[in-house]
């Protein structure tokens, strides 16, 4: 049975506050459940209807945290989804390691990316390219943020974060760097583009005039219609489909 | 002077109902505002800060609507920003035209798009890679919904859209249909393509059994890594970009 003090506990961890003291953020819906359970993260507390219960007793049986029973209501009361009828979880968060790049084609480099929707489809985009390293500016969106996790539809589970100065790494491990602008060469015809970083900017500044110096490439979609620019998460999932089809990954 | 019953209709346009009703939407933020005074919208109403009035004196000068002047606070209280120092706008619908293909490379088609946040980011991707025509099939998000009106960032101006049985224009016009599956030909591989129509299916389901009969040729995102999907406004963008390479627009 869910206890008061577990409620308040879940319902703390909508705050970024708790969540770093506590070292514990939320997952909720049967998709993303299903998958932090069988992903490397540790599952605290399970929340679950019977149905769910029923409908996952195999997966359950080697669950090695507290399970509680609990209804539709109580569910939605304890989340941030209108509707969930399925599952929600209280995993530890992973300890902030270090970057260091392996032999990928390609990793991201996010800075000052703020919006938690942005953030969670990017990591939803470099999963769907099997990019599996984000190296995110420390003012870029918090990665256990409920509409980060939300938006990751799962893929929160497959990318490897990095909270780091970029410049400091930028300089560290000496990689070019390609960079999303609006006036750069044409991504369409990038001939022969080595493996680096692809870095992102601000969805309002764009990329910062310190990092821009660290740029060994801009880059620009082209377009030839009149908005302005391009969501960052879009443009992001465009220059990865288009390093994907130039350098593979 | 802002009156009661102003603000009680803009506040009623909130809602599709009224929307519907009155004919009228309205547009927030200064960006927007600009773009939809300086489009073929008819603006009916103006609501703004002195700030803006002084910056913008030229272009008010030729305004024939309705000039009220605001506070900050009363603007955010009136829309849907949380922060809001420039203007709102009541502009006229436009009405729904049967639609017509012309001589473009690529038209644009979504099957029941249900997110306001999605319809508008597909609008600005449209409009970056200056496509012109978008047919929407009846259950797809209401265009003149407040937050797809916001998420288009001003591209709603430029994108003119049919709200059609999708069926029943396929079969009229007999265009090519090229539709977004995640086991059609590699996007990247496709060889000349000829002008026709792109369609997107909707968030959860794809596309409907009954429109896949009409897709002349299927077209897939190449993936390497393990998400099962992507966001359907990022697939747009990704596989628009294909086309504007391999097409031109």
């Amino acid at each position: 049975m869910l206890s008061k003090n577990t409620v308040k506990f879940i319902k703390s961890l909508h705050q970024k506050k708790y969540r770093s003291e506590s070292g514990r953020f939320f997952v909720e819906g049967e998709k993303s459940v299903l998958e932090v359970l069988q992903s490397d993260f540790l599952v605290d507390l399970l929340v679950v209807t019977e149905a769910f219960e029923e409908r996952y007793s195999d997966l359950l049986r080697s669950f090695g945290g507290q399970l509680i029973l609990a209804t539709q209501n109580q569910l939605e009361d304890l989340g941030q989804y209108q509707s969930n009828d399925s599952a929600l979880a209280v995993v530890q968060m992973k300890p902030n390691s270090p970057f260091e790049p392996g032999d990928e084609p390609l990793i991201l480099a996010l800075d000052d990316v703020r919006d938690p929707g942005n953030l969670g489809t990017i990591i939803r985009v470099a999963d769907w390219y099997g990019i599996g390293k984000l190296v995110l500016s420390p003012q870029t969106a918090e990665f256990y943020n409920p509409k980060v996790i939300q938006s990751t539809m799962g893929s929160f589970t497959r990318v490897r974060f990095f909270y780091e100065d970029l410049e400091t790494v930028f300089d560290r491990w000496k990689l070019p760097v390609y960079g999303a602008f609006l006036d750069g060469e044409n991504v369409h015809f990038l001939q022969n583009p080595t493996p680096g970083i692809l870095l992102m900017g601000n969805e309002s500044k764009g990329i910062s005039a310190r990092l821009e110096q660290k740029v060994t490439q801009k880059v620009t979609i082209p377009g030839s219609g009149n908005a302005e620019s391009l969501n960052v998460a879009v443009a992001t999932a465009i220059l990865c489909d288009n390093f994907n089809r130039l350098i593979g990954s």
